[in-house]
């Protein structure tokens, strides 16, 4: 059994939820977008500030598989945990799973692609991102 | 080749940009969660303020399967169309595409469930659903 | 009474309800912002891809008084009216209104500010801005 | 000078900038939201869940004023503070100041009014809501 490469806890909010009451799913992706810019700040100290708007690096998602389990409610406390897969040479293979307390809320396998901003194309994962992946 | 069951035109709005100048992919799951309605709304003339407001019969997202395969700008024009993959006694699988110009931007593989929104467990297909389903 | 400078008609959506089963009030500010981004496009002829994208000028918010008088649900149809109350050199005011089958539900005063995207600093109206809106 | 209320610290997110690499002032709304909803739970010790969704008690906005003072940009810090200002029979006056490091970046001034969800019309603040808002 891995340890997750990083993890937070994210509360239910008033916003986040519909008329049934419960998570309305764009929301989990907000959130999921959330975990993975914290993940960069505070796990890989790349903060998205410097990567994206200085440097001009984007990650963005290729692939998102998303397998919705139980719902969530407004107040619920879940517990977000983010795995490394699999570092290839300009992608980066995480599985999410947030967790509430009956058990596992959503999963998450997402593909993330590093591109240059200014042609939208593939490139090498930054040697920086690199050496942190290897030392998590 | 099949005929899509429904589909619509969405321009790309500048509150669904990101500072990349390109959609901020959780914008995507909103305009999906749009075009959805909009065809139970005008496609099968089963609004969401009736099915799941009045009769308090949900259909959430259980899976939900995401190929990113090229960005979208502010102001571009997607196509959005909308497959029905299969219909379960519970469950439908549909697929559905936003293309741009330049071909399909992002592919999405949905299964939804009919639920009870009193309990959040799975119920069969109302059966004006399934009538409407079948003369698509 | 002035005519409208614009209008446009807007259903409430599933995503802009809470779990009261009412408009959300943050997303009154995106449809809001859409009404003025299709009244550049369609009513003065300067998308925002071209004024903010290309030209990088921009057209922020300064100031936004709000008044919400009546609920709105989902499903409802809003009848979103745009008033142009005063050109500055560098600002424009509006006045708008949301209205549903029972009376007006939201207004707003919002003052715009044209800036540079560069320096973020205001810069007159562009003189095209200018004629569109003398020929309103 | 009086104290706040409540005070919280907000980074700026990925999510909440725009393509002209600042905060999307809708998002602005949002945080808002957050704030009052983190007042109440952990300030007022009145969550959401329990007064919105168990007890049926409405807390929606009446007038909104905001003054958009100082551009925010992706990582900024914000301290939002929140001051109670009046309170009624039915509603609260609030004026709350998201701060950056070079001075406010957006001030609001917000009544809130008691409602019932069932009727959606005003009802006096309930007595332990006002307990709380008298022992600030």
């Amino acid at each position: 059994m891995t340890a997750a490469a990083f993890e937070r806890e994210q509360t239910v909010r008033f916003g986040h939820c519909d008329p049934a009451g419960i998570v309305f799913y764009p929301r989990y992706f907000e959130m999921l977008n959330e975990l993975v810019e914290d993940w960069f700040a505070h796990g890989l100290g790349l903060p998205f500030a410097q990567l994206i708007v200085q440097r001009r690096i984007g990650m963005p998602t290729a692939r998102l598989d998303t397998r919705f389990k139980r719902i969530s409610r407004l107040g619920d406390r879940l517990c977000q945990r983010l795995y490394v897969e699999r570092v290839g040479g300009s992608s980066l293979m995480l599985a999410i799973a947030f967790d509430g307390s009956d058990g596992t809320r959503v999963e998450f396998d997402q593909l993330l692609v590093c591109t240059s901003l200014d042609t939208h194309r593939p490139q090498p994962l930054p040697a920086d991102l690199r050496v942190a992946l290897e030392t998590l």
